[in-house]
């Protein structure tokens, strides 16, 4: 473990607030998509983990993917509200993320309980740790908006103890939920470096612009690197070579 | 308008809290199905709700019935709670109603957007019309819950502007959509009858019981009749002959 990484933690000084922040266009314009994208990813969510409770095999089942879901539908209330809040339309907005999202969905369907479960935990945490990771670079508003949104994550621990449970009754299972654990986590790298490409003020804000507290593309790639590290982590924890 | 029918207000004089009444099994085992049937149907509305969503022309749209959906969750979650409360296994609660809520979804799956929209708002209204109604034959605790669940209920009215326009637009929508909510209600109450028939406490605090203030079969028949009536009104408010 490195010291002092720069997404670890939250920094001592503030850049300001949104007021004072959002005065530049480029940072406007880049936490609008950030907004935006973390929105869109939390209706799809709610979407996508509604329509996997199909799978459950039990009403209590079928009932923590549904808590999970609406907690989902939560964060896009918090999200939207913000955007509707500094004068823009929510949907226009979230428009440019709709398409790589629901990729992502298309390339990840469960296609039974376990495999929804593991998508789930993963899904969860991926957003928890960007969250924290993207938190640090923001002014006092937004910041404090992601943090609220995050600290109600979480939701998905029921899934760790159901994986466990399969692998030790089946360890077979095991291989097949890690191999599902890696192609999660590529389509997410894969859609995610899709949008930073496509989306120069997004871009701009993670690789610093003005105003910012920059970092380079070293540091960008640092930060993709200590997710996926924790994802690897993660993984393990759940009895899975990923 | 007839004056003091039954259903309508809430009654001057208490029958007890649920400890009081719940020493009689038959109350108990009455509430306990009621509780049950409840909670089911909320959770199986969140999921027809969240299904749904993927007919919504608009990130909006999917948006204002996921918000419907997630209140449903909120609902399911307050009844889950106070059956484990109680002391039961709520999902073995919950299980005789499975299978009629899952019927009643299967034959009424919308084939489209307008569809969807008219039966949140009917399944919407058609809930809040019963748990007035069975409100006055509960124990304080009972009722005093299920008018909370109730009190959060109403977010279906977007689906009337929605639906209304949509008719406005084209005459010809409103014959179909006709058709539809009589469809939605003959299939509710035909599910209805199948658990009254089939759970005998459930009948027992529907015609009155011991400890119960209770009502005649003549009272049951006016209680059907009065939800179909209001459902005719707001059909008719919607353009719609019912």
């Amino acid at each position: 473990m490195e010291t002092q990484e720069s997404g670890e933690g939250f920094p001592t000084e503030s850049i300001g607030d949104w007021a004072s922040c959002a005065a530049e266009p480029g940072y406007r314009a880049a936490v609008l998509d950030l907004l935006g994208a973390l929105a869109y990813g939390e209706l799809s969510a709610f979407e996508r983990l509604a329509e996997d409770a199909k799978f459950a095999p039990g009403i209590a089942e079928k009932a923590a993917l549904a808590r999970m879901a609406s907690a989902e539908f939560q964060h896009y209330q918090l999200l939207h509200d913000r955007l509707a809040e500094v004068g823009v339309d929510p949907s226009a907005v979230m428009a440019p993320f709709v398409e790589p999202l629901e990729a992502f969905h298309r390339m990840t369907a469960p296609s039974d309980w376990l495999e929804g479960l593991v998508k789930a935990y993963v899904g969860d945490a991926i957003a928890t740790d960007f969250y924290r990771e993207v938190a640090v670079r923001l002014d006092d508003d937004t910041r404090e908006l992601v943090l609220r949104v995050m600290s109600d994550t979480g939701h998905a621990q029921f899934a760790v103890d159901r994986v466990r449970q399969a692998i030790e009754e089946d360890p077979r299972v095991g291989g097949r939920l890690a191999l599902w654990g890696r192609r999660l986590m590529g389509e997410a790298l894969s859609q995610a470096q899709r949008v930073v490409a496509e989306r120069d003020a997004l871009s701009n804000l993670l690789v610093g612009g003005a105003q910012v507290q920059g970092f380079d593309l070293v540091e960008v790639g640092k930060m993709f690197n200590r997710i996926t590290e924790a994802h690897t982590r993660r993984m393990a924890a759940l009895g899975l070579a990923s």
